[in-house]
């Protein structure tokens, strides 16, 4: 696991073929990145791929040597289209094996009669994988090394995020501040990228928005360091103000329509 | 261009710091998995990336080789953290220029006073690439090749899209066809395997749902030849009933609540 000192980096591998027809919006990427964020962990890349063994091996194997943390999130269920454990196995070059402890867990969630060949496919991880605890309905996720397995379905990932939030290590959690004016950002666009010249350490975003019929801007500055984030801040307010602008603190988007 | 009678592929690149923070959910990826659907062209992948022209290079370099087509969203506004027309150009090893004619579209637009430098940004392409129109708010987006750069607000790269519609050629376009009911996936799974397991160019997908306080599942099938997809779907019915389910026609998740 990665010292605490460095920028820690994530990636997400969304494994569906339902998000890439457009049949299912995925929930999980935002979720995972706030999440990842509060812990010091930045998301760096998120690859949507399909239920394709080669392209998952090739995807995982990829990310694995490239990132701190790699999560994947999807085809961990009990159907034929369920091809996660089986191809991340493969990834690791190791065998995928029934886990006796697994099926315990899904005899005591299911019973006996309802312990189907199917469900069993559930208790397979490769070898040697350590089990990411299911609070919702048992069937665990889990970890090879610095990938970690989950399910597609928002409310089983999310119990399973928690089941592992002891074993993240993240770097320096980064801080964010926001102002928006009803200004449109090419007016301020000068100015602000004059304070992101001066500072290296701060992440400027400008994000254009239309409300209530009037166009506006959200500047986001990004940071480890509050203390530079504060004077960023101050002087993204001025920029907006010298441009005419009526800055407000907080990101547009937020705001519930009318206010 | 693809020739139309293989199968037609395109990888989207999402292009945009606020996608990985979180803060923004992504709207492209499943209206662009439906369009090009709809065109015979199947979404392959989907990368999300930061603004890092390095980062941008690399991914647009990889897809673009790889699959037929590759469309991009996000960081082709007016501010400094729009660098997507610059990477694109570094790409492709071309300069990045002024385009006369985008800066007429946005001079008649915008109005002489308000063509600041920071608009003239988005005036600028890779040499030698086409436009994308935009009939929104003008700027345009741009082709090179077969990659195909595009805003990332929603409503104005739906607006691009339509712009290029003439542009794509795809292969056969991909049917489906789905049915669900109140029956676990783990109950159906053994008789979707065999089913899937007799019918090479077609995919079957399982999806479960909690719908009601109960669980079900849809299975949708996929294929570009709607004769295999009738018999496949008739099978799929058979595969419900014999497990004791209630088979209906449709993808449960498009149903309202408490139909």
């Amino acid at each position: 696991m990665p010292a605490p000192s460095k920028v820690v980096t994530a990636c997400l591998v969304v494994i569906g073929n339902e998000i890439l027809s457009g049949r299912t919006q995925d929930a999980n990427l935002a979720y995972i990145a706030k999440w990842l964020n509060e812990r010091g962990v930045r998301l760096m890349e998120a690859r949507v791929i399909p239920d394709i063994e080669a392209t998952i091996v090739t995807t995982v194997n990829e990310c694995r040597a490239k990132f701190d943390y790699v999560f994947t999130t999807g085809g961990i269920g009990p159907t034929h289209d369920d091809i996660t454990a089986a191809s991340i196995a493969k990834a690791f070059g190791v065998p995928l094996v029934r886990r006796d402890e697994a099926v315990e867990l899904m005899r005591k969630f299911y019973g006996d009669a309802n312990l189907s060949e199917a469900r069993l496919r559930m208790a397979h991880t490769p070898e040697g994988a350590e089990f990411i605890e299911n609070p919702i309905s048992r069937a665990p996720g889990f970890r090879v090394e610095n990938v970690f397995v989950m399910a597609g379905v928002p409310l089983i990932m999310q119990g399973m995020l928690e089941s592992i939030s002891h074993i993240i290590v993240g770097g320096e959690p980064v801080r964010s501040c926001a102002v928006w004016a009803h200004t449109p950002e090419s007016i301020v666009a000068k100015g602000i990228a004059e304070i992101q010249n001066r500072y290296d350490g701060v992440d400027i975003g400008s994000y254009p928005f239309y409300r209530d019929g009037r166009t506006g801007t959200t500047l986001i500055a990004r940071s480890t360091d509050t203390e530079t984030l504060e004077k960023v801040q101050a002087e993204l307010i001025e920029v907006i103000r010298a441009a005419g602008g009526e800055p407000h603190l907080g990101d547009a988007t937020d705001l519930k329509p009318g206010t």
